[in-house]
């Protein structure tokens, strides 16, 4: 039952990414190969650099299922799209999604690794965002980690919470899955819509180049 | 006869896109260390990739012969390069080929892996596309790989003749080989000269940053 | 003694590239969390690549020591900056000198590693430069890398000087690697100041992008 919530959630992250990427692609008027290949980067680039990280293998490359996930998401997002105007909504919608789904991932995988917790919220963080961020800059867009909304803090609170809620709550396992990737979407929707920003308490400055 | 003919491609493959990196940096006018930098980047950075997901010693780490050639290859290019004019040709060709015999070993390092077909056309595509991506991205250049001529699709194309050919056909091994490397580097030269671009069948839209 | 000496140099390089991914961070305007990340990638990039090439466990997944690190140097330099205007100077200081501890750690874990000793001055330019370029590629800012002062010719320099005192001479170890480290620094801080430049024997030609 444990084991089969974390496949769905695997599956869902995989497939909102791949959707995010496609979208993002798409805008770039990239060909369909193009818009494959940015969909497979985007969606396995985070889990990719965590098995890396923790000296595991590398978990799409023994398994077709994520592969056939991510194609057939690209070519439903690509006949989709001819019906479809709004790049901007869609691509959020699935990023923030694939952002708090693969966090959760990430911090699990990396507990049990034996990881220590604080590291696992670092390894969530690069999980959730590394594939955004490969995809922006393949694509030559602002990576979004590094505009003015939340973004990797929205991880970053979602691992810290994930950790508090297993450790010093009843609350069922599942239950704290969903409610802290659900925290992690609801932060970043929030952040966006109304310009949320983290204050800086140090000093502003002339942004120019070094 | 069959390894020795392995070790040509891989060879062959290691100085092209030496010699595509040398260019580059060249033409971007960075100082002799720094051509040499990027021409080994460019030459090992496909390989190393999928290496590093297969699991496996990442290849040049044990071999001196890799870092020779590319030292060689570098010094050549930039004595050779005071008597030439053409960067644009030069780095063409040479991006060319390195990306159809990359292609073609990276497809057959994942098969002896023993990783699924589909997934090493992907491995083929990686390990042909990484070490320009990588170069592009370091030298400030729009990579590649999204402009609107056919690049990665070349080398999915050839990594998929490449599976049928040897599944399906009584050619010999090494000729398959050739042939393969051959089409990628006749793909990407007539869609370069020829404008060829994949058809989108998905809407075109204003292209802005989102 | 000799272990204790290499655990401050690296403690030293782990906070000097925190501070400079720092202060590159807020230059850029980035939130706490955004400055917190930008730190730990810059300061952790070299080394886990390294340790991935070397196919052995990335350094800082078990150890708290380097996160703790991160963090509160992260933390010092946020609060330090609102009595401080001079962004480029610091931020200059603390890359140099992360520049040189790191190099010289990342030839030690080569040759440690059993490496050839011309693979391991690759490693330690490695080392010493790819979280600089990773934290430049993040922040959209030009990598230092390829600017026109040296660089990674200055790793190389001082990797190779490194190798040659070690095997040629009969001075401290600890004393060769304080002299490197002080060699990378000088290098790199006179051709900042003076404009120093490789000669570049190549032809120039027009830089306009392919």
């Amino acid at each position: 039952m444990h084991e089969n919530f974390n496949l769905i959630i695997e599956i869902l992250g995989t497939i909102s990414f791949a959707m995010s990427g496609s979208f993002a692609a798409m805008q770039k008027r990239l060909d369909p190969f193009g818009v494959l290949i940015i969909a497979f980067i985007t969606s396995v680039g985070g889990g990719t650099v965590r098995d890396l990280l923790l000296g595991i293998p590398v978990f799409w490359m023994r398994d077709l299922l994520t592969c056939g996930l991510i194609l057939g998401t690209s070519i439903f997002a690509m006949i989709f799209k001819s019906m479809e105007k709004n790049f901007k909504v869609t691509l959020f919608i699935f990023d923030s999604f694939g952002l708090g789904l693969f966090t959760i991932i990430g911090v699990q995988k990396g507990l049990n690794a034996g990881i220590h917790p604080i590291i696992c919220i670092g390894l969530g963080t690069i999980t959730g965002c590394f594939g955004g961020i490969i995809r922006d800059i393949l694509l030559n867009r602002i990576p979004l980690i590094f505009r003015k909304e939340i973004y990797a803090s929205a991880c970053i609170i979602g691992g810290t919470a994930f950790l508090l809620l297993t450790n010093f709550t009843m609350l069922s396992y599942t239950f704290i899955q969903i409610f802290t990737i659900l925290l992690i979407v609801a932060i970043r929707t929030f952040a966006v819509k109304y310009h949320w920003q983290i204050p800086k308490f140090y000093g502003y400055e002339n942004n120019s180049e070094m």
